[in-house]
């Protein structure tokens, strides 16, 4: 067993959800949660975003909401528009839900290596739409039950 | 839309997944996270925990097991071993992965009356093993794509 935690970290940040309407739900969560509906940002990945899909080059859209929960955590909400992602993907074989929980993470290239050597497989990496401001990894494992995201905001 | 939160709460306290096996994946996020393998409480849906599923009491055997991730949040394991409940509906239907977030709230009655009046369902609810701790209800709405679970601590 590790002596520390293979993330060196277990600050849970996000909660994302794969919708297939994210204009309505968020409107359903925003009268929920009783604040305004968020924004929109529809994400393409370009290559500056340098998106990799399974060890490919990556070309989806997407369209994503975020809620600010409590003091620490957000809720993302995903629609997959086009193209084959992680999104899409969870969308054709689970439908909508919760499709992974994200933790705060340093030195990116490093914990991808420490998950891989768990016997997790990278899914999914790019960088935020600012590629200056950070970047994010899915990575999964049967053990688990669920994907994880990294997120490493510079 | 609502000039407040449903819940009176924004307030994320545990993310409960379904699992096959809570010893096996106990085992394995301890490992991911370098932390102790927790205790496995086996649960049962006795007279005194007032369980109800679908408005029917409920007769169900399950085991649990509790990860503190963070400052603020739990993951919950729960492995569905005899008996109807929306964990092993959630089990048939989806298999294994996120089942809910759950939320702290007060005065659990008027934030079910309040969560009905939104058009979410009440699916199960009960007390805590230690009855005068507190009490447990699960809600679903489709609008919000998951259970949510609201938990009232006494």
């Amino acid at each position: 067993m590790a002596d520390k935690s293979l993330l060196c970290t277990d600050i849970v940040v996000q909660i994302g959800m794969i919708v297939k309407d994210v204009a309505q739900t968020s409107a359903k969560y925003a009268a929920f949660f009783g604040v305004d509906i968020p924004q929109i940002d529809t994400i393409t990945s370009d290559p500056e975003s340098q998106s990799y899909y399974h060890g490919e080059p990556m070309n989806a859209v997407s369209k994503q909401a975020f809620f600010k929960i409590g003091t620490a955590i957000e809720l993302e909400l995903i629609e997959p528009v086009s193209g084959a992602s992680t999104w899409q993907e969870h969308l054709d074989t689970k439908g909508e839900g919760v499709h992974h929980i994200a933790f705060a993470v340093h030195d990116m290239p490093v914990k991808i290596r420490d998950c891989e050597d768990y016997g997790m497989q990278l899914i999914q990496q790019g960088n935020y739409v600012d590629a200056d401001v950070g970047r994010y990894s899915y990575v999964a494992s049967d053990d688990l039950k669920i994907i994880l995201e990294l997120l490493e905001d510079y």
